[in-house]
């Protein structure tokens, strides 16, 4: 049944390392919120911005790649996949969006 | 065999269509070539140096999808599909690096 | 004297505006560790760190306008003004490194 | 008068470099065509469309340099460069939009 499939979360085993990574990035923001509070030059909390975003991207892409390996991998072995490479393909637009 | 598989190319239906927006892009370049050349204003060269960007980014889209619904499908369905999904991750990774 | 203009924030005006987009950031990383602790559907929790990115682009852009319209515009005004457009390159290339 | 000053090319230094740059870029747009045509591997395609999003890329951050350390300094310096100020981060939006 397709809906139980897509259900599955394929990042099952990354899961502590991934927990580990955003909690790093919650306090990342932390950090930056504190910088803004205490006026810090502007291009310091930029590069701080810019490091969250690179750790965004690498969650976003250990994700992507568990994804892609699990949940259409199935539906591509079940016969079908269609829906799950739409969805893929929407997100990877989304973050080449030029 | 897995690199007679890799050889195929999976947009041999949309070969036309890509052909067509890569002649567009091709002109799109030469325009922005005139530009310079004549020393138009800063902005506008950037300007269409961005749409250029994004016809692109089209196009690359355009490949990937057809790539992903057809060499990676029929790499998966065949058993295995992991040097493809390699592939596709290397590139989403080298267009979203930040 | 250089190193004091540097110092200077160009957004004590939205100090505000950007601490509370910055908690809503921090709640939204909070919101995505859930979900990855649920198990959610890969494409959920992606879907959430695409929102994280743009917010935080969105913060970047706020901040980076603020120092072109005032650390940039000092440096300038004061004759001076080439440490401070290197560091705006600097940022400018790697939100956009291909 | 700020339309004259508007019509200035801050890059006439550079226009040689980059002619040549873009010269380069409008081959590898007919290197990749040629590709489709012949129907190579997509991601062989879509490696060649990188390089020449990031040539692309390359040739803005110039323009983007020349035009930051010319139009927008000379707007400053001459009391105002709201107007050019709004331009680049129009731009710069569009570059980093996710």
């Amino acid at each position: 049944m397709k809906s139980a499939t897509r259900r599955t979360a394929s990042y099952t085993d990354d899961k502590r390392k991934i927990l580990v990574r955003l909690r790093r990035m919650e306090g990342q923001i932390r950090g930056i919120a504190g910088m803004v509070e205490e006026e810090r030059y502007c291009i310091e909390v930029l590069q701080q911005l810019a490091s969250l975003r690179a750790a965004a991207d690498g969650v976003a892409l250990k994700l992507l790649r568990d994804h892609m390996d699990g949940c259409v991998r199935r539906a591509v072995e079940g016969g079908n996949g269609k829906a799950e490479i739409d969805e893929v393909m929407e997100l990877v637009r989304r973050y080449t969006r030029s």
